[in-house]
Order: structure tokens, then C-alpha cells, then sequence
């Protein structure tokens, strides 16, 4: 006979505020130096998700103080819509509370949890109250607010409220006292926040870190960006017990419409389609469907010819954001090449649209020896933790990417090489791993699809590397060349006592190539570059050359040079000055366009402007046939 | 002026049901091979936890039959103590609810969501109801009964409920359709049976797979499990926020009481010491304390003397555990070094005391060339997934094992060797990266532990590495002598023309070894081995041997040999017969005890036995300072 030992604790409700404050690791909130990042991370989330909504500039201020040694406030600025005074409770203080949870569009936050989770952490750590204070346009005046949560209850306790005048029409500030170190280094705060920008490029965000060193990252797009519009569940790949779900929610009366109206792709007349593939009356009643009738219906909808996923419900961050992420943050290390963003058409997991985005920059001064670097993105935010977990992680793992020319060990896990990816994956509920949204979820379905946008990446990794080939043939001919052939005809000359014959139209016929050179004079307040295009070929040439100098900025507003009509033999310059030049000069490095890439010796091709082919969205060749 | 675009949807309260319908592979629920897993997991930590806190002795059957192509029906049946029918919707209804989440004891489960999620995904996909029996001892009859979730209100909802006549006198049974994908190989059903058993050796688990087929894991200890006692808070690494919350609960009157009643290893005579440092009344009322009151009591925690935290909270797998369950498991790879199972003296996370037990072995038939094997077992339950995200991973990565005779890149990194670590995490609430429980969160001092244990049995395998090293010498050593003081004898005799002398005493002079060698002969039955000892030593020697025959049973009931008494230059031998055995014979494997382990040559130490020393808890000694 068994009994109850009498220490034994009864059942209990437990409440979602409880759970999490013992288990904040799952928040994100694991050691000390990465809740301060926590903390900012999930106020921006919430800010750029606001603005994003309501098409407005994204203009974020952030700063760190100290308070002890060990406990500091964070307090993030916005200049987003501002949010409902009797919202505010909610917003801040009750888990699992949230816009964005119920309807399936591409956001940062989705849960409801973040910025509660960072205000309860604090409460946690210190027992102190945050700062809230919010204003929207239609208000007259904004709202102040010192809250914290009832832990039992999961609910917001506002311990002040008071309506105040802010220098601004609308925005919203929180301001948290946490315990915390603040850090510097590849996990920070200032790396997040410049990967942030990297991707973020229409957002103006100042940094003020705990010795008061001020950060400006200013938007280089002054555009706001796209928002995502909401879609109706895909039909595709939903669970029978989530159609379930749909049927208990509708108002549909009969099965046609439900099926039209409920679902995205289904027309009426595909949902007529369905309805005879699965034996379903259209009239009947959809609440009266029985777990087989889903069943026979989910079977319909693989019979019939369902569009794919609306991509509107999908913002990516776009070729142009992509390549000028990459530029602006690896440009320093003079990468030799940057691989056209690679761009999946939508695909889906459990009826959710995703897509994936990626971009590749290779060689320069990247380190050839370590493993290559990943830079994940989810949602447009950086992913800087838990990479082990993370389904781009093991996507790269699983990719081969010996046959694109980087080291590998028995052609699985991280290749090594001088290489960094970045990878964006996108979609209206994406599956992370735990709350903290730290790693996507290896989904079968997701890891697929980036690894199809990598290997096309690393197709074009591999032509890019047999192109390199192909130049440096071109280098050593066109060396030969110039050395050999005025050789050759000096001493003939000498040997037959002739004059030395004309032969720079000899050498243009066998080298076949531009060449781009400079020379430079320093002046009183910077250097004076002329830029020397030379014409080895037979044909009249043009290109169009973009200087990129190592430090000093060009005077004036032009950027670009277009250079035309150079006769064969013949050649041309340009001259611009770099203001404020100082140090020793490296030489600029020139990027062209316009021209065969194999035949410009002394300059790069402008990053991600050449192999242009074919529509945005790239289907993976190999994959036609699915 | 930013207006609300029309589409976005209002803020709304998200049950919890809800969010992981939405987000079910946080739960572990990724994948249709896993989810079968995750069903089984779930409830036999439910199970084994129930078990232990009655004393029963576990019996578990878990069947799996496909129902249709992806769908299965698991029922799980145990002997444990039945539930009470009134919490039988609430058990498996209701997410957040159960018994061990507000004590602090070490269990298996602890969240009250596991064997709910199992339910929720069952529905999800399936549409099904799950089917649950329970019968205490207390009551008549058996209860079964037929139930779902009610998403939106994250309820139990009991579709059916009756009275039934069931052939125990306590257990339940619970039985759920999913749709799934049974699997076998390393993070499959039959692999988590095995290593669970490995580590509960007195639980008697039957499992029939889909195929019908039937695997019985029979206990090899009769003995149930101690049951973990429930604990206070530890006061050290308790969080402000978490000091209120226990003053807001406490029915303590003065601080006195308060002190000594609500936190472990705080007497009353402590308790004045500390109100005296941190200045505060010991009649004052705890519920009028302010934060600042309370960070004056942490920092006066820290300056009085407060002892290591209980170790009784704890239930380790124990030292004859972690090496019965390598010999089981491990033992056909004849690993030529076992470490003695190292054990961490308890330490504190955020007041919730941890340990930490490892083992290793090392050698033999396991691969040279790959990286290491990393068991992981967390509060007795192997974790199988998620490798990358955990805090055993990170630890074992960050130990430089090259001093250990490992090879190890750049002194980081998983190693590569013949070598398999077990490492057991234990605590009263274990931080997981996500609901599912499949990797412990990097939490420093957990991570610190761990290392400590590593570097425990890195350094016995490093001695026994020395050991191996100079066993290889007096191998090498006795080799020579043995072909060469006899060549050299029979040489000089030779030339002197005098008689070849006796030079055994010589030899054994010289070489030092005792050697253990065989010979055998097939029979009508079976196979006879003798055992041949022979003392080249200049005392008289005693050793006990212990064989491992690589197949066939041993007749009779002695299992191993007491050799005593052969003198210098002695031998002796003893006889076994191997029954039933049949095809290539490769030798049997000697163990010993008795004896140096550099002395013998031919067997080895017996495994574990060896390189006893110290108490059964284990202080690293560069921690001393600590």
C-alpha cells in the first residue's frame, strides 16, 4: 500500500510570472553581463516593431548608467507612436500579453514576454521599480509611471501614475535598474547595437555607455521600412488539431466560406475543388466537423493546385540593406569578394510563411586559418548567442563546401576559411528555441531552405574563384607582355639596325586588358590622387570607376567617374582630392562597373553589382523539381 | 501625427496553452521523429519521479503501435502511486500545474508542463483525445478516463470519466495519439531507454515497438531510490526580487524567526549575527523591509560564516551507480581505463544547490579518431538533444585536455580520442535553456563545477596514462630479458664450453613482472580455458583474476581466482569452461586486484577499483583556496 509522504508539496497552479522568474535563463537572463544586453535588446525590438508599424523614422536613444557596482539603469528612448495609458500596466507588467501574438505577421517580438520579462528581471535583481513615461500624438500631454509586477498574480502594479509634459508629439521611454556588468567584446551591447544598424540602416540610434563615451550610428536610408501585412493561416503544412483550432474560432456558417475566408490561397473556387475531393457537403455547417472530416479535407488540400505563400507577408531586408550591411561592416577588411544576396522565394513551416535571405563576403583580410564566421539574423534582429543551437549553425554544418573551394573536414561542420555569411531568415512565426529567441529551431523544413540559399551562395563563391583564376592568367599574360614583347623588339631592332617599331597596338592585341593605376601628391591639408586608366585592348573602351580611399574624404560631391571612349593604346585620368588626409597612404582601391570583369586589371568589380542575373527571388537549380 | 493603421490587431491576454500550441518546439516538439521521443520522456520522468517519492520500486511498460502511416499511439503504464481522480483534468490538462514546482527538491520534473505538452501535441496534430487510467491504493476501483485541452483557457476538459475494475493495486497508465516518426539510432526511443536504465539500474522497464517486438530491461538493484528531502532557500545567490517574494509569503513575525525559518543553514544563533551586521532589529517586522534593508542583510549573509548548503537535498547516481552503469553499457567496448566516478561537493546557483558527478573511460575498442563521446545526464534524465546549446558541452570544450594526453586544437574544442565522459548535473532546480529540458544553461557556476570535475578525472586519467607509459617500459623491459639473458647464457656457455645454467631467478631479478597469459581447447559444449600466472618476481606473489570472456557463460558460480603463494620464479593456473561457446575465439580479458598495477602484465586492474583514495566527495585541489 503506497501513501503520500507527508513532506510532499499539493498541486498547484503556477503562475507564468512565477515559472519565469525561476527559470529567467530561459529569458535570456543566464549571468550577469548578458541581462544588460537583454534589456536593450528587447526595448529596441519593441521600438523598431512600433515604428515599423506606423511608418515612422526610427529614432532610439539608449544609455547605460551606473548605479553600484554591480547594478545599473538602462533606459531606452523612442520616437514611436507612444502607447495607451491604461495599456501600460499590461504592456510592461503582465507575461503573455501582446499585439502580435494572434495575428501572423513578420515581427521582431510576437510573445508578449520581452520587455515584461526585462522589467521583472530587474524587479528580481534590485526589488527596485521601473520608469515608464509615454505619450501619444492624439494626448495632450504624456504619462509617467513607476511599476512593477505582482510575481503571484502575473499582472502590472503601478505604484505612480502622473500625466506630464515631454519635449516630444510621441515616443516612449523605459527605464529599468537591473543588476548586471556591463562588458565589451563579440557578445556586447555595442556589437548588437552595430549589428542592429547594419540591417536597420533608416534607424538614427545614439548609445551613451556607463563611462558616459557617447555612440551615434546615423541612418544612411531615409526611408521607413516596409511593414508587413498580415496574412490568414496557409493550408499547407498545418497540424489537424490547429484546423481544429480555426473551426471553434470562425463564424462561417458553411464550408465555403470557411475555407475561402479563413484560409490564404484558397479561392471559392479551389475551396469547391477541396470540398468534392473530400466527400464535404459546401453547405454544411463547418463546426460540425469530425477529426476524419479534417482529415479527408487536409488531403483535398494536397490534390489541388494551391498558390504559394503570399510574400507580402514578408519583409527581407532587401538586396541593396544586405550589401550595404556588409559593406559598412566588413568593408575595413577589404573582402575581394561579396557575393550577390541570395534571396529564397517564401516557403512554409506548420502554415507559417518563412523565407531566407543570405550574403557571403570572402578573402581580403579576413583570417584564412579560423572558421569562418556566421552572422545569423531572425526577424531583422542579430542573433549573438547560442550558435550550437541554432538552425543556421547546423545548416552550414551540413553543408559540403569543399567543391566551393574552403577547407573542411570530411565536409561537414564549420569550414575554415577566410569567409563570413550572413544569414537572414524571415517569417511570420518563426520557431525559436526558447524565449529568448536566441537560435531558430532546427525545423527540417526552415534548415532546408537555407541551406538551398547557401549553396547558391557558394556557386557563386566557386565562379567567383574560377573567374580569380581566369584574372590571374590574364595578369601573368599581360606581364609577359609588356616585358617580353618591348624586349623582343628592342634587340631586333638592334639586330637588324632598324628603328624600334611602334608596338603598343602589338601589345594591346595579346594583353587584352584596362589597367587601373595611380599616383599621388601630398599638400597642405591632404593628398591629390590621379587615378590612370590605361587601354590594352583593341576596342574603344569605357568603364566607370568608383574610388574607395583608406582614410580622408573626397572632395566635393562626385563619387563616380565615367570614363569613355579611350582608344585602344590610348589612356585616361581623373584627379580628386582626399581633404584631411593624414598618415601614410596604402593607396585607394578602385571599384568599377561597365566593363568585362575579366579584362580591368587594378580594380574590383563594385561589390554584388556584377553576376546580375535573373529575378529577385532565386530558385536553387537543383530544386526545379520539387 | 502617427495614427494606428487600421489592420493591427488590439493588445490581448495569451494563454499559456496557447503560446505553446504556437510554439511547441520550445517544448521539445520539433520534429515528427522527436515528438514520440519528447511523449515518452515525459512520462517516464513522471514515473520514475513518482516512484522515488513513494519508495516504489519502478515498473514501466511503454508501447508504441502505428495507427496509421505517421501516427502512433504511446502508452506509458507504470506501478506508481495513482493520482486522485478530482487532479486527474488538471495533471494532464492544464499547462503550469503540479506539485513540485514551489519546493525546492531534486526531481526529474518540475515545471508541471511536460506530460500536458505531450497531451497538447497529441491533439494537435491528431485531433484525438488521450486516454489516462489511475488507481490508488486508497480507492476501490480504477478511473479511466478520456480528455483533451481547452487551448483558449488552458483547462483539462474530460470528455469521459468512469469507474473501472483494473488488475493493480496502484499505478496509471496514460495513452496518447500523435502523429510522429518512430526512428532508431543515437537520439532515438530504445537509445533514451537503454541510458535511462543505465542510470535507474532498479527500475524494470518492458518497451514493445511498433513491429511488436519486445526489449526488457531488467533491474540489476533491489533497492528503490532515496528519495530527495525538500530544502529552504540557501541564502547565498538568492537575488533581491527573490528576498521579497519570500518576505511577501512568510508568516514570521520578527526577523528572527524570519531568518532562521525561511532559509537553510541560518540558525537562530546566525540569524543574531546577521541582524547585528546589517543593522537591523531582530523584533522588526520582516514585511516592513525596504530593498535597501535587504541589500544590507545579503552583504552581512556574506560576512558571517554559513554552511556549505545540505547535501541530503541531493540524490547523486552515486559512485557503483556511474560505474555499473559504464560496465553495462561501455563494457563491450573494453575500455582499457575506467576513472573512479568523481563527485563535486554541493554548490549554489541562485540559492538552489547543485552537483556535479563525472566518469570516464578511456581506450580499447572505442574509435581514436573521432572527437570524444559526451554522455549527459541532468537530475538522473540523459539529455540527447540539443549538444551544442549546454552547459556540459561548453564545459568539456572549454578544458584544455592536451595536458590529459588528448588531442585537442588550440587547447579548446571538443577533443579527439578513445574516450567516452559521463557527467551528471544534479540540483534542486537546474537551469535548462528551454521547457524541454534539453540542455543545461550555461549558468557560470554550474560551468565552473563542471570543469572541476572534469579536471578531477582528466588528471586520474593522466596517472593512469603515466601508469600505461611505464607498464609499456616493464613490457618492453621484460621482452628483452627474456630473449636476451637467455641467448646471452646459452652464447657464454657456449664459448666457455661449460653446461647452459639456470637463469629463471635471473630473470625474474630482472624482469619484475608477474605475467598472466592462456590456453585453451574447444570441446563437445563449448570452449576450456586455463589461466596461466607466472611470478617473475623475486617475492613471493598473490593476486586475484578476474575473467571477461568475449562470449559464452562461465560453468558454475565462481567468477573469480584467488592466487596465493607462488614463489619467485613460480607459476600456477586455474581452469574454466566457457558453455555454449561457439565460432572464432578471441582470447578472455583479465581483470585483477591485489596487485601493483605496473607489476602485471596481461591483465588489468580492475576497473573503478583502483586508485582509491580520500573521501567519496571529491574537492579539486587547485580549488582548496575557495
Amino acid at each position: 500500500m503506497v501513501r503520500k509522504p507527508p513532506e510532499l508539496s499539493a498541486n498547484r497552479e503556477i503562475s507564468i510570472s512565477e515559472f519565469f522568474e525561476k527559470n529567467r535563463h530561459i529569458l535570456g537572463f543566464d549571468s550577469a553581463s548578458k541581462a544588460l544586453f537583454m534589456i536593450v535588446k528587447e526595448a529596441i525590438d519593441n521600438s523598431l516593431d512600433a515604428c515599423e508599424e506606423h511608418g515612422i523614422l526610427p529614432e532610439i536613444e539608449v544609455g547605460i548608467e551606473r548605479v553600484q557596482r554591480d547594478e545599473f539603469r538602462i533606459t531606452i528612448t523612442d520616437n514611436g507612436p507612444g502607447i495607451d495609458r491604461i495599456e501600460v500596466p499590461n504592456v510592461f507588467g503582465k507575461l503573455l500579453y501582446g499585439s502580435r501574438f494572434h495575428g501572423m505577421r513578420q515581427t521582431r517580438g510576437q510573445q508578449g514576454i520581452g520587455i515584461t520579462a526585462a522589467v521583472l528581471y530587474g524587479q528580481i535583481t534590485t526589488g527596485q521599480r521601473s520608469q515608464v513615461i509615454t505619450k501619444r500624438t492624439e494626448d495632450d500631454v504624456a504619462y509617467m509611471f513607476e511599476l512593477g509586477i505582482d510575481i503571484k498574480e502575473n499582472r502590472g502594479q503601478v505604484f505612480l501614475e502622473k500625466p506630464m509634459i515631454w519635449d516630444r508629439d510621441h515616443g516612449t521611454s523605459v527605464s529599468i535598474t537591473a543588476r548586471g556588468k556591463y562588458q565589451t567584446g563579440r557578445q556586447s551591447i555595442i556589437e548588437y547595437l552595430k549589428e542592429t544598424a547594419a540591417v536597420n540602416p533608416n534607424m538614427d540610434l545614439t548609445f551613451t555607455d556607463p563611462e558616459e563615451k557617447r555612440f551615434v550610428l546615423k541612418r544612411v536610408i531615409e526611408v521607413p521600412s516596409r511593414r508587413s501585412t498580415a496574412v490568414k493561416p496557409y493550408p499547407l503544412g498545418l497540424e489537424l488539431g490547429e484546423i481544429q483550432q480555426i473551426v471553434i474560432a470562425t463564424s462561417a456558417k458553411n464550408m465555403s466560406d470557411f475555407l475561402s475566408q479563413e484560409f490564404s490561397r484558397i479561392s471559392r473556387k479551389t475551396a469547391g475543388e477541396i470540398l468534392v475531393i473530400a466527400g464535404i457537403d459546401e453547405k454544411r455547417d463547418p463546426h460540425s466537423l469530425a477529426p476524419e472530416d479534417i482529415r479527408l479535407m487536409m488531403e483535398a488540400f494536397r490534390k489541388v493546385q494551391i498558390m504559394a505563400p503570399p510574400s507580402d507577408s514578408l519583409c527581407p531586408l532587401g538586396q541593396e540593406f544586405i550589401r550595404k550591411g556588409l559593406l559598412n561592416v566588413y568593408g575595413e577588411l577589404h573582402p575581394s569578394f561579396y557575393s550577390k544576396p541570395v534571396m529564397r522565394p517564401p516557403a512554409v513551416h506548420n502554415g507559417n510563411p518563412f523565407s531566407v535571405e543570405c550574403g557571403i563576403v570572402y578573402g581580403g583580410d579576413l583570417p584564412a586559418d579560423s572558421q569562418i564566421t556566421i552572422i545569423r539574423y531572425a526577424n531583422k534582429v542579430p542573433l549573438l548567442f547560442q550558435p550550437g543551437a541554432c538552425a543556421i549553425t547546423k545548416a552550414v554544418s551540413e553543408t559540403d563546401w569543399r567543391s566551393y573551394g574552403l577547407e573542411q573536414r570530411s565536409g561537414s561542420g564549420i569550414p575554415f576559411g577566410p569567409m563570413m555569411i550572413l544569414v537572414h531568415v524571415l517569417g511570420t512565426r518563426l520557431p525559436y528555441t526558447s524565449e529568448s529567441k536566441e537560435a531558430i529551431a532546427s525545423v527540417p523544413e526552415i534548415v532546408d531552405e537555407i541551406k538551398s540559399a547557401l549553396r547558391i551562395a557558394g556557386r557563386s563563391l566557386k565562379t567567383y574563384m574560377n573567374k580569380k583564376e581566369k584574372r590571374a592568367k590574364v595578369m601573368e599574360k599581360f606581364r609577359i607582355v609588356r616585358e617580353l614583347v618591348p624586349a623582343i623588339a628592342t634587340k631586333t631592332s638592334l639586330l637588324l639596325g632598324e628603328e624600334k617599331p611602334d608596338i603598343t597596338g602589338v601589345i594591346a592585341k595579346i594583353a587584352n586588358v584596362i589597367l587601373v593605376t595611380e599616383k599621388f601628391a601630398t599638400d597642405g591639408d591632404g593628398l591629390t590622387v590621379t587615378c590612370q586608366i590605361y587601354n590594352y585592348t583593341t576596342d574603344v573602351a569605357s568603364i566607370t570607376i568608383i574610388p574607395d580611399p583608406p582614410a580622408g574624404e573626397i572632395s566635393g560631391q562626385q563619387r563616380s567617374w565615367d570614363i569613355s571612349g579611350i582608344e585602344p593604346a590610348g589612356e585616361a585620368e581623373f584627379t580628386f582630392h582626399l581633404d584631411n588626409f593624414q598618415g601614410k597612404y596604402d593607396g585607394t582601391v578602385y571599384y568599377f562597373t561597365g566593363q568585362d570583369v575579366t579584362k580591368v586589371q587594378g580594380a574590383d568589380p563594385l561589390p554584388g553589382d556584377w553576376d546580375i542575373r535573373g529575378p529577385e527571388m532565386m530558385e536553387e537549380e537543383s530544386d526545379a523539381g520539387n
